[in-house]
This record gives structure tokens, C-alpha cells and sequence, in this order.
């Protein structure tokens, strides 16, 4: 099985109240290639300038991702964003926004690319997401991503979308947003009757729900004592989730809610290292340990009520 | 095993956007009650007035709680109590408090209580719980549950008190108030050097952890499309969590591990009637059901990432 990804490659500048980094890679396919590189190969479709450095292709190559449909713009400069995160963790500001070559970026997939069993569209335009959709001969299972912008100024761009994929990711905010339901569950089913077979809503330190045909399951992040730099956690989770679906194959509930689990799972690495640092500096076994104590963790005995009154 | 509850009782004015109730049966102790007599016999320590009606014995009474230790002052009034949530139904004001016969309660246990297996010390001051450990002879398994005002007006007496138990119930914000940590793994790691065994930190609709001697357990609530009033959820939580206790008799981590989930499930009923409704209307199979449906929703396959680099 193969998976491509289609989304943005970036210089992060971050500051946190535990320190600052600058012009680290960053981007929403580099976090996901990252984070799905542990469980096959991932084929990477984004832009960069002539400033991206051959160290970043190095690393991402060094990982097996596959840097074909990376495009390089003749004196173009990359994408650049900064921001600031609050004591909370849980909040943050954009500083600066410098879209460059990512402001033009019209997905081109290389001929090797079209015929791929999983996709994912990174968060970006509704009709760039779907341009790619358009490319594709075979009918990979998709999930996409969105924000708040796309919401409020693409909505009828965004329906179509969601109309031909199968899964949405967004976070709590932006499905209250979209469904404008303030309660979980009905924001779920909302969103699902829109067209995508499973709604994932992420929620941050509190986990992620599937919505899906048959009702809803919640499954609770991994606790974490500090959370160093959560920049990139959102798309290191997709990562996860389709790096499994890619090496299982199964997209029943039963092969969501496992994928949904190694999102989990590689996003809580992610957020303990800065920028891409958390999920460089660990190998395939770290992965798997926190996995199992993750299953481990939500096994329950059986107990049975007597049945006396 | 024996189980005890020492709490409220009250009658309670509650108002919701979905319905009010007036003077409706409550307090800690009824809706702690409620939950864990699904599994066992409970025997209540609480105080009333003349005012307290039959009907309200019987309803309690049909549930095999015990109310040997229910004292009822002469000539006294009920504890009242009245408040209104908001339209997020996550946050609610207190709108009057009438401690009447609470004001002066000093729990007074029953011989027959007095050797007792496990032990709930529902929401008061810690100097009332303390003279309640003072009462029983054995070691019971302790569990207490207490609230942001004794944090602020009574910390030395509420420290004392954490000292001798076993297990202690909060919410959030308490936890983060107690212990002046936000991080809400380091909030229970703080709290359990206090002393009890295990801080159990109630997350609302995002579920609950565990803080034990070996790390952290998180667990989902169960996902609702409504809530129709969680006044009580808290303590139901609280009684599924111990009446589970006493009918396994388990308080490793495994045993409170599903003691946990037990009071997720109980709590999810509560929240879908007015006071103790939720609770009234259904029967041993209906908690027997949704249990094991929460417990599937948790199963994860196991899927192994391949080693390749």
C-alpha cells in the first residue's frame, strides 16, 4: 500500500515558555511524513524555495519519504510562519505569516504518485485540496484536513470537498464551527452528513472522536507530564493515523480506531520535542512500547453487576 | 463486602435549558447511593428534617440502600439547595444554599456501620470526615471527595484528612487549586504525595485519570448527543466507582482501573435524566450493557509497525 501526502513545507519560528527555536522545519507534510514514515514508504507532494537546505532533504530522505513531487521554485523562498504559544500550552498566536512560494502552490502529482491507496490532503485552499483529487486514477481512501479560515471563506469550496473524501480531521473548535453544534456527538454527525464516512474531531490533551456510521468512539490522549513544543502534533496524529492505515489496510471502524490510536501515539511524541525533534530522535521500538502501554492502558477487566434488585 | 457513604442529603431546585425540577430528591449521599446500589448494599449516614417525605425512604429503600444511620432532626428543615446552568451545560451558578440541618451535622455511624469494608466521605468540611474515620473500627478502603471551598477556607484540616485515606475524587480546577500545579499530571502527582494511594481527577465530558504509584491512567466518558442535568453526575461517578469496589473487592490499579470506568458508565446515566431520574428508570442489564459497550469501544487491535529503518 502507498501514501501520499499533499500539504505545506515550512521554516517554523516558535516560542514557548520553555524556549524558542527558529527557522526549524515545519509544515504540515513534513510533520505528517514524519510521523507516517515509521510504517512505510510516504510520498511527499509540497513546494519550497531555493533557500529549503539539502540538511532538510537529507533528514526527510534519511526517514524513506519520498521527495519526487517536492517542488522547487527558481528563486522563490519558502513558506515561513512564527508564532507564540501561552503558559497554558493549549493556545497560541500567530506572529508572522510569509506564504511565499506556498501562496501560488498548485499540486502537480508525479506520474508514480497517481495511483496510491491512501491521501492526504493537508490543510490548505478547498479547490487546491480538490485539484489533487482530480489527479488521481485509482480511488484512494482520503482524509482531509481544514481550519477556521477555510471554514469561514470557503464554505461551499469546503462542502464539495468533503462531499467526495472519506474522513475529515479538525479540532473541537473548527467542528463546532462547521456543524455550528456545540455539543461533540452532534457536531459528528453533522459534519458526517456532509459526505465523509468518518469525522475524526481532535481535542488535544483530552484525545480524539471518531464519529462514524455507527455511533461515536472516544479514545483519551496519552498523559503527558510536559509538553514541550505541541507545533505540528495535529498533523504528526494524521500521520500516525494513516502510516497505520497504510500498513493495515483496514479502514472498517475497527482499523480507524487502531490508526486513531498511533495518531495518539505519535503525536504525544511530537509534542515533546521541539519542531520535528521529538519525532526524529526515536526509532520504530519507542514507538511500539508506547503503543502497547497505550492498549494496556485501556483494557478493562470484566465485572458483572449481581443482578439482585 | 460492606460499602458506606457519609454525604447530603437535599432537596434540590434545579434549572436547565432543557427543563426545571423543584425540591427534587438529591445530595451526595442519594445520587452516591443511587449508583452503587446497582451493586451491592449500601448503608447511608446522612441527616434530614421532619420535612424529609416517605416517598422519598421508599424510593431509596426499593434500591436496598440502607438508612439505619439517616438521622432525622425534630422539627428541623432539609438541606436545600438551588442553581441553573448555562447553555454549555459544563458550568452551572448556585443560586441559594439552605444547610439548615447540614449546618450542624456530625455524622454519627451506626454500630452495624461501624465494621465496614469501604468508605465514601462525600463533599463536607474535613474535620466532619475525620470524626468519620474516627467511628469505624476496621481499615476501610477510603475515598474522599471534597470541593474549591474547603481548599480555600480549611487546606490544613483537608491536608490532615488526605493523610489517612485512600483515594481521593476532584475535579479540574480543584485539582489544579490543591495542588497549584495546571498540568493536570503533575496536579495529581503533587496531590498523591499528599497522601492517598490514588488521586482520581473527574474531567467532565473529557473523562478522568488516575494518578497512582505508577503513572497515569486516562479513561473517556462515554460520548452523549444530550445532556439533560448533571447535577449529581460527580457523585454517581463516585458510587459506581465504589459500589464496583465492593462487589470485586480489587483496589490494585486493575481493580480501580474498572472501578473507573464503572463510574463513567453510572455517571453517563445520571446525566440523562433530572436528579436521580437517570438513575431510577433503568435496571441492572441497562448498566450491564452500556459497560460493555464502553469496554469494546476501548479494545484495540494490535498493529505492529514495521522495522525497516
Amino acid at each position: 500500500m502507498s501514501l501520499v501526502v499533499v500539504g505545506s513545507v515550512a521554516f517554523d519560528s516558535i516560542e514557548t515558555p520553555n524556549g524558542a527555536l527558529e527557522n526549524a522545519l515545519g509544515g504540515s507534510a513534513v510533520h505528517f511524513s514524519m510521523a507516517a514514515s515509521y510504517f512505510g514508504e510516504v510520498r511527499l507532494v509540497g513546494v519550497v524555495g531555493e533557500d529549503f537546505p539539502d540538511s532538510h532533504r537529507q533528514l526527510l530522505s534519511s526517514r524513506g519519504i519520498c521527495l519526487d513531487g517536492l517542488e522547487v521554485v527558481e528563486g522563490g523562498s519558502t513558506f515561513r510562519w512564527s508564532g507564540k504559544y501561552f503558559d497554558d500550552m493549549d493556545h497560541r498566536e500567530t506572529l508572522s505569516v510569509d506564504l511565499n512560494v506556498f501562496e501560488n502552490f498548485k499540486p502537480d502529482l508525479p506520474a508514480t504518485y497517481r495511483d496510491t491507496g491512501f491521501l492526504f490532503l493537508g490543510n490548505g485552499a478547498p479547490v487546491t485540496q480538490a485539484s489533487v483529487l482530480d489527479q488521481v486514477s485509482a480511488s484512494p481512501f482520503t482524509v482531509v484536513d481544514t481550519m477556521d479560515l477555510w471554514i469561514d471563506i470557503a464554505r461551499p469550496d469546503l462542502e464539495s470537498l468533503l462531499a467526495r473524501v472519506d474522513a475529515l480531521v479538525l479540532n473541537d473548535e473548527e467542528s463546532q464551527q462547521l456543524s455550528g453544534e456545540k455539543n461533540v456527538v452532534l457536531a459528528g454527525r453533522k459534519i458526517r452528513s456532509m459526505g465523509p464516512r468518518y469525522v475524526i474531531i481532535k481535542r488535544g490533551q483530552h484525545g480524539a472522536m471518531i464519529s462514524h456510521e455507527g455511533g461515536e468512539v472516544t479514545l483519551p490522549a496519552l498523559p503527558l507530564a510536559s509538553v514541550v513544543d505541541p507545533t505540528g502534533a495535529g498533523d504528526s496524529f494524521a500521520g500516525g493515523l494513516m502510516g497505520c492505515l497504510m500498513k493495515s489496510g483496514r479502514t472498517d471502524l475497527t482499523g480507524i480506531k487502531v490508526a486513531v490510536a498511533w495518531g495518539t501515539v505519535t503525536a504525544s511524541f511530537c509534542c515533546q520535542g521541539f519542531g520535528v525533534e521529538g519525532l526524529k530522535e526515536i526509532n520504530a521500538e519507542d514507538l511500539q512500547d508506547r503503543f502497547e502501554s497505550y492498549k494496556n492502558m485501556l483494557e478493562l477487566d470484566s465485572v458483572e453487576i449481581p443482578q439482585i434488585i
